[in-house]
């Protein structure tokens, strides 16, 4: 066999799953988009591209971007085609919502989940194309702190559901250590490379003596503030809440003082919604490398797996989703889950195992081809039952059925012998998974796979 | 109110739907995978993009193609990247399966629901990005008939389930026509252009007259040729069935007999599965554009839209998928559904109104702030009912929450007055279709929902 290999080497950075790796995505794409409708998101989709001068409000990025040429039409090559590929869904949600206004409900509850492209450099881990999945509920002119307490409970569901480990989801506001540079007179560029450097924390592995060398020698703190951000990052108090902390330092800064008002809020509303004991906690270190949250920020980290995954779900509350585009204060507070990083790293430590190639739960096969409509009308009736069926359309011996389906994963067979259809009205039915054989009457056969495969005929699409 | 509009202007033939029709999208290709997930296809996706080479083995349509560059890195400016967006989902599951090829198993049923993108000139009706959902069975060496009968039961399925309309599904072989060109002696590209101008004569106005002047004129075909194709394609026998018919034509020709054979194998097997009278209609004419087609072909028409839409499910069998990547004969027979075609002209047409600008099937209101824990009480114990709930999460009144779920097409509201809760455990329901209202015990609530809403919940996502 010759494989033209130079054509279908994989390209590096765009993951392509084989079949029962696929259909696992497939499975948590619906799981999480099952929980985003249970609280009452609406799809949207927007378009792969943007225009570039849309793309360019989040200039930092540029230097990722994929635009658009094309090749074979001589007078667009110079002038490009003006789209780029989006980066993220963010920018494109504030586009939509500022082009669409006057047709939208607000607060405006979306999700999106949608491939997303950035031109980065190859590495293990950091693909070029990759799922995110996000909500946002978008206000118009003010929104309720009450829709900040509504995200860690909507992590928290889609987390659970998707059953993949213990997580905890940690809070902070953003204003909080904002109000604490502004009260020592650190403001600007130098607040937001603090703000950067305080997010690096965890990663840092000098620790809180790394980072505070390279903010007094690099960035020229002074003491005050690097003795205050100790006293808020590092210590704890045995025998208070962080809020009580928080008060304790007595800074008068008015920012400062709104962070905690706003967190208390966000914690008691939060606290009304029933969320388990430590699932979310309060983490003043966390701030989300991006100036765009101005208020509430949250990460989520699947605990024993921190440092692998960092974290796998993170937002927060910002000011003004789309004053690039429209005139209209449009506050919102969000959420995204980096799916495919996580999908991939759940799958190469083994945490999840995919269990078929294929959703069919049932092969019915073809004993003898001069009774193939005998096949067919028992494949019909299952499907009409609600069963995902495979025929094996291939004129091959029977054996080969049968192995084909083991190796896709499919747990029963169904075989309808012409003598035992004919003299019984019967069929036997394989348990693939254990050889186990039965013979049963056709008029029982759906009640009876259903019993086996158990409640709503869903059977495990992955093994733990 | 500014709005940015040179940023808000819609890009041309890249459609975005508001969330109404999203909605209304997403239930259909949820429809779409569900009838392909019963058949036992198995989902794959592939990157958005494919290496050039890949994809200048269609060569024909490079013009269409649009190719990435990454504008903010120098060197790669004059490299470019090597990479294009697919134009369809056939050349990528073509390098799919060749890359693949040790690790799938034959028959390989996969479906393919994915964006394509072509850099066609602005249409009407003509997208740059748009839907296709694909399914394809693959042999390995040689493939049954009966995986190209299967073809039109599937078909009808999932047009018997998107419930647009009455749709009818032709069918032929292309080997007839090409057996009857190759006995009259035309072959390689006056063939091909003889079989591409019959694929465009539905649309041709003057019908038989202006395809025959056009044949003899400009392709240069004699007479006889024409007489023949005049008889297979323009002349019906009432008493004879069309396989009866070319029969009778009498041409010795290996590949036409072939054909009717293939034809007639078929067609009864696409009998014996039930398929319902006057779904699958034998039509001559059909060709399919594409060479790359080698027996069977099909086209789906909506009855009544046969010229608005032109084929909305068109497919066919193929010699070898992946010669140019593989050195395995592959053969295969798939269908695909254009979706967004389809889906924005049923809009268009009135043939599908959407009905809810969410999936949420409740709003929980909160009357009174201070018992927003029993709000949320109400709503979490709903959703752990089955029921997609949205609450008003901003501290507005009571009215205001009433009428947002009003515009949002949510059909009930569930209000937790505070002294009805804590007197008699009861909240208010109310249809905010009829604005009929009614107390209910909250023990009873889902139960009551359940009643209303009719079997599993549902509701109507479109009206037709």
């Amino acid at each position: 066999m010759e494989v033209n290999t130079q054509l279908t080497q994989p390209i590096t950075g765009f993951p392509e799953w084989l079949p029962a790796e696929r259909l696992l995505e497939v499975r948590m794409i619906d799981t999480i988009r099952e929980v985003y409708e249970c609280y009452g998101f609406t799809p949207i989709e927007t378009p792969a591209v943007e225009k570039n001068e849309s793309l360019q409000s989040k200039g930092e990025i540029n230097k990722q971007i994929y635009s658009l040429y094309r090749p074979n039409v001589p007078a667009e090559v110079d002038k490009e085609t003006g789209l780029s590929l989006h980066f993220d869904l963010t920018v494109p949600l504030a586009r939509y919502v500022a082009q669409h206004y006057g047709k939208l409900v607000f607060p405006f509850r979306r999700y999106q989940i949608q491939k997303v492209w950035r031109g980065e450099r190859a590495q293990k881990g950091r693909f070029r194309e990759f799922y995110q999945c996000d909500i946002d509920i978008i206000g118009e002119g003010s929104l309720d702190l009450l829709a900040d307490a509504e995200m860690p409970l909507i992590i928290y569901e889609v987390f659970k559901a998707l059953d993949i480990g213990q997580f905890v989801i940690r809070i902070s506001n953003r204003k909080i250590l904002q109000g604490l540079l502004h009260h020592w007179k650190v403001n600007g560029e130098q607040a937001e490379e603090t703000l950067r450097a305080i997010d690096r924390l965890p990663k840092l592995k000098g620790g809180w003596q790394e980072l505070q060398a390279w903010l007094t020698d690099e960035l020229g703190l002074e003491g005050g503030i690097c003795n205050a951000l100790h006293q808020l990052l590092m210590e704890e108090e045995t025998h208070a809440s962080p809020l009580e902390k928080l008060r304790r330092m007595n800074v008068p800064d008015e920012i400062f003082q709104t962070g905690i008002a706003e967190l208390q809020t966000v914690l008691e509303s939060a606290e009304s919604l029933n969320l388990p004991q430590g699932i979310l906690e309060t983490d003043l270190s966390i701030t989300r490398g991006l100036d765009y949250y101005t208020g509430t920020v949250y990460e989520t980290f699947l605990v024993g797996y921190e440092k692998v995954l960092g974290s796998i779900c993170s937002g927060g509350r910002y000011d003004n989703l789309a004053s690039h585009f429209i005139d209209r204060t449009l506050p919102g507070v969000g959420i995204s889950i980096g799916l495919s990083r996580l999908f991939s790293t759940l799958l190469e430590r083994g945490l999840l195992t995919p269990a078929a190639h294929t959703p069919a739960q049932v092969m019915v096969t073809i004993p003898d081809r001069r009774y193939l409509q005998k096949s067919f009308q028992v494949a019909g009736s299952l499907r009409e039952a609600g069963f995902k069926v495979e025929l094996f359309a291939q004129d091959s011996k029977h054996d080969r059925q049968l192995k084909a389906a083991v190796r896709k994963g499919i747990p029963f067979a169904v075989i309808p012998w012409p003598d035992r259809m004919e003299k019984e009205q019967s069929v036997e039915v394989r348990n693939l998974l254990d050889g186990h054989r039965e013979v049963v009457p056709l008029e029982r056969l759906a009640g009876f796979l259903h019993n086996i495969m158990g409640q709503g005929c869903s059977r495990p699409i992955h093994q733990k």
